[in-house]
């Protein structure tokens, strides 16, 4: 472990108290792999959490009926792709006598939120078979559901009803990288940590991250324009995604694939796939600009009193550190309390803080970026900004800070249920949406510290960079009064704000009806109309998105 | 001045001979404002260069015919413009008995290669009358050309024939900027260079920076996916375009110009409008993510020996600049020599190197950024990948430098006519085309220092970080011999790479025919098909695009 950065220096130039530096005894080391990487396959979700009972999302949503138009799957479909992709490749269950494949980790998503119905899984091997089975299932009005590491929260990569699944695990290679460009090229099913540590190897850097990383597909990332950790530095996939290669659902392959940076030929076609999740074709293929790995990565975690300061800071961090700030979350008092209470680890600053921060810097000089956290540490010290803060010292104690962020997620799942709002906000009241949510629930007699409280705890935390709240009400079980209280009017609240209610989620089955509280008629008609354009039959990922 | 930075040492470390530093007396300053904002308006252009003829773009293709379906403009059309926008606003001419208008300055573009044949000018001030005029000419069957700065190289935004102009030049408000998270929303006709200094006055960056910048309407930069000089640092207009406002051609008014980062709810449509060229509808109004500017800018300008070293030099700069470099820019010797000759400056460097880069780092810190700046010249002077470099002292130096490669175009200019060429070319055999295409014009006895020969000079430069490389092939006049040598040739050499036979410049007129070597005949029917989804009367900027 490296000595303790200068960062106390600093504070002392400051004229302020000096601050405690990690490492200390209280706080426990966290393994490395645990942090980043959660282990979000349905599989071991599964075993974790055997006991909780997966709902079906058609009772969920008894509103969504299944469409009679589409053909239920039958011995001679299955047939058919048994033919086409191999026994091992096309999971039945329940359409023949024999048939005896377990598709549950198929019809569920690792929040064991969303249950679906399937009976049928096909894992194509690459293009081609995806062109042959798209085009199988739209001339026989066969419902599909594209599903990469079913990592999603909002119910998008699960079937409803009996939907055919294409899983796209299979499809896992490699095709290219170009040292020279940066430019990555590889299957849709390719795993981002798979893809993120074939890209270190080599000096690079996969420009996305998020906490699904250890399973999701970078397919799956495109098709849901994730948004993820690190937005704020290195941009959106409509940015870096160079090319895509994708399958129509009449079997049309579009090719393209394109490695260039720089392309004006024509409509960029391939960014309508990009957020689409799946409703106008699968992606099979993508090409993507890759950034040089930062040789130098920086955590620092602060207190804040307010959200005043926090916003101060963050416009600092903005100026100083500039280049370099990676990631700028934000965490408030309670979920850093409910993360505390769940693993049971002290948190890195003694006493409570109403709102605490994560900035991550990522930069070629390791010199040169601490002496601008220095800087920058110094100034928002010295300034009263942040109250109290400490830096890692080592790759370890950055693992162990952004665990407290991270963990939010995994500490509220032990809680019982969470309501997740996925929200934009215009910077200056992002955080107000919380205060409003808490005061009303509040009001309305159902936040309280014993069990006969529907609500537990109201909750914010998110990518303040990125002007991104989550929102999470955690209540001991689901509630249909707590639901109604803050349904519809959650979604007013952003609406009236010109928020979006689902920054990086999407929309999936959770939130396709509120879909016009963020976008107007038109906008909503032309999306239709593209939809209808690509896909008339409806086939694509049906009840879901528009 | 500051005084000369300690790039010296740097050198005497790496043991090689100390290089000449700027300022020296060879170098006459070149005023900051010639440089980066040379003047593109039409008016000034027509000035200097008045002897040269305009011809007209339906001689100069005689392949393309009226289309018939089109209705001529009529008395009764010019009444009714003129009662919606104003006389002033309705720019006439040999429609009426009485119109005097002068419609050359919109005939035509700044480069006077493209020749239109207009008889009406609109000038709307709002989204509403843009509206109403797309509404109106949709149902008469007008065509019209959306006309922003017209600095565009591919003829996009001049008319063909009688087609009629929309020109956003009075829909140049600025309509708000957050200076929290650097969001600025605009009307489309507001110039480039003046939404820049907006921004600059506040500490922060339009992220798209162009020679024409000047001239150009930040609309027309959306509608052409305008790419310059700094994308490799900050990114496409399709990650930093956050929301557009538009009309398409039946007259509904797209509203979606959100000002969010996030926003995942639904088909990103607008993404549509970014390199449509103004085919499927006319962009009103633009919302846009804006880095904080750089408070540190260094310019370096380097001679080397060959394309390798570039090569070498580029992913040197990359790995140790790493995410200070904003500027990779690559020239060759013969470009530098015509530069020299054209304004009679001295070179910054002494004799003649084959290739020339210029290097620019924006960051943060000028302390850390010169340190970094010193490190890789200590290096890529020691390992002899450079041969010789100079490095800016100062604004006007900077200027001076950026001047060298920036007044390629105007050198070229002066010289007759150029048959250019934007490019994309995977990295390693990005210069090869020159050499390639100054080869076949050699062997075919069609390049020499004599007036007998139509051939002056063929030349490469361009943005080396972009893969992105502007052939030029200087003639004394044009000439259909030099023509057929270069054209489909250069096409074909680009399609066997899977290059792009538009980089930055887009397809107007000029490239139209040639999409088939970038695009497959998928992509091209797929766009055929969203070109007759919003346009299906064809009015907007018809014999152009695909």
């Amino acid at each position: 472990m490296s000595a303790p950065r200068s960062i106390a220096g600093a504070l002392r130039r400051a004229g302020v108290p000096r601050r405690r530096l990690l490492p200390r005894p209280s706080i426990a080391p966290i393994a490395i792999n645990s942090c980043k990487s959660r282990p979000f396959s349905i599989t071991s979700v599964t075993e974790a959490d055997a006991p909780k009972k997966i709902q079906l999302t058609a009772a969920a949503y008894p509103q969504i009926k299944r469409e009679s138009k589409f053909a239920e799957v039958t011995e001679e479909h299955v047939k058919f792709f048994k033919e086409l992709l191999g026994s091992d490749s096309a999971l039945v269950d329940g359409v023949t006598a024999d048939a005896t494949d377990d598709l549950a980790p198929f019809n569920s998503d690792w929040m064991r939120k969303y249950g679906g119905q399937t009976r049928l899984v096909l894992k194509p091997e690459n293009t081609q078979e995806v062109s042959k089975i798209l085009k199988y299932c739209n001339e026989h009005k066969l419902a599909v559901v594209p599903q990469g590491g079913n990592t999603g929260l909002v119910g998008g990569s699960v079937p409803v009803f009996d939907e055919i699944v294409i899983n796209t695990a299979r499809m896992n290679n490699i095709r290219s990288f170009d040292e020279e460009s940066g430019v990555f090229v590889a299957d849709a099913g390719v795993i981002l940590e798979v893809a993120d540590s074939y890209l270190a190897e080599r000096g690079y850097l996969f420009p996305l991250d998020l906490g699904a990383k250890g399973s999701c597909h970078i397919g799956g990332n495109v098709a849901t324009n994730a948004g993820g950790l690190r937005l704020l530095r290195y941009g959106s996939l409509h940015g870096n995604v160079l090319g895509l290669e994708a399958v129509l659902p009449d079997g049309t392959i579009v090719d393209s694939l394109s490695k260039l940076r720089k392309n004006n030929t024509g409509y960029d076609f391939k960014q309508l796939f990009i957020g689409a999740e799946g409703t106008i074709g699968i992606i099979t293929g993508i090409s993507i600009i890759c950034p040089p790995r930062a040789k130098a990565v920086n955590v620092a975690y602060f207190g804040l009193e307010s959200f005043d300061h926090v916003r101060k800071a963050f416009r600092e961090a903005k100026g100083q550190l500039s280049e370099i700030l990676s990631a700028f979350e934000l965490m408030d008092g309670r979920s850093q309390g409910l993360v505390r209470e769940s693993t049971g680890n002290k948190q890195p600053l003694e006493g409570d803080h109403p709102f605490y921060c994560l900035i991550e810097t990522s930069g070629s000089n390791a010199e040169h970026d601490i002496a601008k956290l220095e800087a920058f540490l110094e100034h928002v010290l010295g300034e009263g900004i942040v109250a109290d803060g400490v830096l890692a010292q080592d790759e370890t104690q950055i693992q162990s800070l952004w665990r407290w962020r991270e963990g939010i997620t995994e500490a509220l799942s032990h809680l019982g249920g969470t309501y997740k709002y996925d929200v934009s906000i215009p910077l200056p009241e992002l955080y107000q949406l919380v205060e409003d949510c808490k005061a009303r629930l509040t009001e309305k007699g159902l936040v309280g510290d014993d069990d006969s409280y529907p609500v537990r705890a109201v909750v914010g935390y998110g990518h303040m960079g990125d002007s991104n709240l989550h929102l999470n009400v955690s209540v001991r079980q689901y509630n249909k009064e707590v639901e109604k209280a803050i349904e519809p009017w959650v979604y007013e609240w952003i609406a009236k704000r010109n928020g979006s209610i689902s920054a990086e989620h999407g929309l999936g089955v959770a939130k396709k009806e509120f879909i016009g509280y963020s976008q107007n008629e038109t906008n909503v008609k032309l999306m239709k109309q593209l939809k209808n354009l690509y896909d008339p039959n409806g086939i694509m990922n049906p009840y879901k998105y528009i």
